[in-house]
């Protein structure tokens, strides 16, 4: 028995990660932990992987379900997907593999809002869960688990899952304990009640995660860091894009629409992310909080030097060093930062109560205010909505951003229709790019066009926009979204065919 | 002083609907009472109207903004919109005359989900609101005001707006009185707290609403019904799409996923939605719940004969049969009956907590399940999406129904590619045609490809879908939504030119 395994009879379940996988059969689904790059089982998925690769040298087929909180790492999905081991995933990923395979037509990908997964799992909309396999930091003598890096979906995998296989990593900062928060008044309706929290730090739960150990068929222990890679200054565009905003939240502080401490922050993942944070810090806010889904080194930052008061999130998704920096410090981020499951981290109740400030990046918006979050072209996935939309819909303000180009230019992400549809335009506050912010509040389909067109379109595309927007206004065949058909996707077209939107 | 005005000092101020115009200034944003055609104010918008007539007459410049609840009637929306009296409209409408000059780009308007233009209002997205102008019941002796067929937004522009114009309409039966629930526990961010709702019939509230009796500048008194049409009984296609659903329930009850009871529905307006209800009875249904925007006609013939045996809503759209049955037993109807502020009826929070079976109609739904409900090629709005984005988004379930093919088969409304999107694929969970169900639950976008066009689509269409879902397999960019981008939106284009999408 090890310190980390303090439950006699689980310690004497411990297996080596090979003994575990042999759980693990043809055509199962698994619901594992993990979320952006954090608290993902590195040890039996990689052994999985070996198991499920000989298998198909042997001739047998062998796939899974896949469902985790969100991405994972190329020990997970990639060594999955690249043996071919995944039929099915849901609801984030990120991996290069994965993501070629999904998009050669392999895999089917179900691209879901990150805070309904849960319900959608209780509800029994994604059919049985039969294996749980969930990295966590520790087990206590009572056989309460302490949760590791992320929460994600954990909770509900463990109380779901026939069969629970636990990885206890050792790598994993034993000073996690008391970070969480897990919520065990959730129900089915119609026997739902309010969720009792009203500040972004409250802890209406438990710091342990509950689990009938007479499911847990296996304990693996693992010593191994979360792989995340080094968090990039931001770039100019970034910092243009921050400035933009920055000067957004103070204009409309003197309006008197947002006090000083604006309202609980979501903040996407990224480099633009990262750049508006730092904005607000050199901005000169203080005391902020975040009510969001990742913690990464921008905001543990900011949490560090007082710009952010509390964060609550469900993930700690940090570079290496950004690691070593949270260790060194770990009591004193313990009193600011809460982690709880990813259905409380982006749940609408909440996400509106609080009234969020939503800020995620896009792959490109129209004239309109339609987002594209997910595809390119209409038809390749890139990564997937995550959950951009539990916040954009629900909260306070929604703000979506972006360099205006990509490609060095070759792509604008201004367009006259987007390819794809994720956030609508019922649902979109502010566009933002290096160009300048458009506000969309209250605004008509064509006043936001001109607004889009104006503040926001690259010089070397914005004539384009106008023209198409012009001729759309005369030639459609209705003027309140004037769009002309047969043109509205050939950018996107043009851009397959000769490389270039222009 | 007549017996609905028993305010002596409000009594005093009783005027003319001419009177009361003239206290309507040009550029002044006005918030009016009225949702899905009822408790609309009937006296002062047309005595507006004249006025505006007048004005433009003499070469002044006469429009306003006007803000409702939703859909109003010809004496309002009709006759503001054909005087060019209207510059700015939100958030939902159904008026032929004021979509024709939107659709000919004469008006803006601004289609916003219906459970947020109260938040909106509040956090001053919408700028200031000059005017309210209100519908009520009556006035009580301390001046509190008994709401009419409709909440709609009323209590946000009774609190918001400088002045207040009332009209008091003798029409609306004094029954009403009792049936609504205004709730005044709302704050702005960071000051909310739970909404302490449950149950669809919690009454949490008051059952008046409130006003600064110093901001009131006219009351004037009408004698009107709200201007609703007959109740068409549901025609085949109707009745088939019922049957498909009403079998979906009995289906979802034997797989343990749905109670007996199902959960509280939200129905949105006209034949499909009457045909639900009605199949919904004649599957023996009995004592469901109702968490909705409107009750029609047939919704109140279920709650009459336990059907349903609670409905909240926020009005109260009756044809004239449907009055008379109301008024006929108004105070049976109170007991099952609660009338709430859009703010309530639509509230993210409570429609996730409740978990409403969410069922509207559509203009069209694409093979992988995105959702238009509100523009005819992608240019020219019909009505708006109205409370569906509320009910989708955040219930247990969300479903969209249509017949399969419209104009007489020349349109289908199963496309390619939506040429509008209202609700994302992450947020569509059944769709339903004559034909059949598809239910996209769990799938990803080529396995709910597969399931539209074989349970949904048209004989006459099914073919032609295939094959485009075919070759995008084969030849698209990307293979995860596969999509050929210069023919996706080639349907709409053959309907404008050619009058047919064959």
């Amino acid at each position: 028995m090890t310190a980390r395994i303090a439950h006699p009879a689980l310690a004497e379940r411990r297996m080596s990660a090979e003994q575990a996988a042999e759980l693990i059969l043809p055509g199962m689904t698994v619901g594992m932990s993990g979320f952006t790059g954090a608290g993902y089982p590195k040890a039996v998925p990689l052994a999985l992987a070996t198991r499920i690769a000989a298998a198909h040298d042997r001739g047998d087929k062998f796939a899974l379900r896949i469902l985790t909180g969100a991405s994972t790492a190329p020990e997970l999905d990639g060594a999955l997907a690249r043996v071919g081991g995944i039929d099915f995933r849901l609801p984030y990923q990120s991996d290069p593999e994965l993501r070629a395979r999904i998009n050669a037509g392999q895999i089917e990908y179900m691209d879901i809002h990150l805070g309904q997964v849960a319900q959608y799992a209780w509800c029994g909309f994604l059919g049985k869960i039969d294996v749980a396999l969930v990295e966590v930091a520790g087990i206590l003598p009572d056989g309460r688990l302490v949760p590791s890096t992320s929460v994600g979906n954990n909770k509900t995998w463990l109380d779901l899952a026939d069969k629970v296989i636990l990885e206890v990593n050792r790598r994993q900062p034993e000073g996690l304990d008391g970070m969480h928060d897990i919520y065990y008044g959730t129900a089915l309706p119609p026997h739902r009640r309010p969720i009792p929290l009203l500040q972004p730090g409250d802890r209406i739960g438990e710091p342990y995660l509950r689990c009938d150990l007479d499911k847990v068929v296996a304990v693996v222990e693992s010593d191994a860091p979360d792989r995340l890679g080094r968090f990039a200054p931001p770039d100019e565009a970034s910092r243009r894009i921050a400035g933009h905003l920055v000067e957004f939240f103070r204009h409309e502080i003197a309006a008197g629409r947002l006090g000083e401490q604006l309202l609980p922050l979501q903040s996407g993942v990224g480099n633009i992310a990262n750049a508006v944070l730092g904005g607000l810090r050199e901005g000169g806010f203080r005391g902020l909080t975040a009510f969001t889904e990742v913690i990464q080194d921008g905001m543990l930052e900011l949490i560090g030097d007082g710009t952010i008061a509390m964060a609550s999130a469900t993930s700690l998704s940090l570079s290496p060093e950004g690691v070593e920096k949270f260790v060194r410090r770990i009591d004193f981020y313990r009193q600011h930062i809460v982690l709880r499951p990813q259905e409380m981290s982006n749940h609408a109740e909440l996400v509106r109560r609080l009234g969020c400030i939503a800020m995620n990046g896009m792959v490109e918006a129209d004239i309109y205010g339609n987002v594209n979050s997910t595809h390119v072209a209409g038809s390749r996935i890139i990564n997937g909505i995550g959950g951009s939309g539990d916040f954009a819909r629900n909260g306070f303000l929604s703000c979506f951003m972006s360099p205006s180009t990509a490609k060095g230019g070759a792509i604008s992400s201004l367009v006259p229709m987007v390819s794809h549809v994720d956030h609508t335009e019922h649902d979109v506050g502010l566009v933002v790019t290096e160009q300048g912010l458009a506000d969309l509040r209250g605004l008509s389909p064509k006043q936001r066009a001109r607004v889009v067109i104006a503040q926001c379109a690259h010089p070397d595309y914005r004539p384009m926009l106008q023209d198409y927007f012009d001729r759309a206004c005369r030639d459609s065949y209705g003027k309140h979204t004037p769009h002309l058909l047969s043109e509205a996707l050939s950018w996107h077209q043009r851009y397959l065919d000769s490389g270039s939107m222009r």
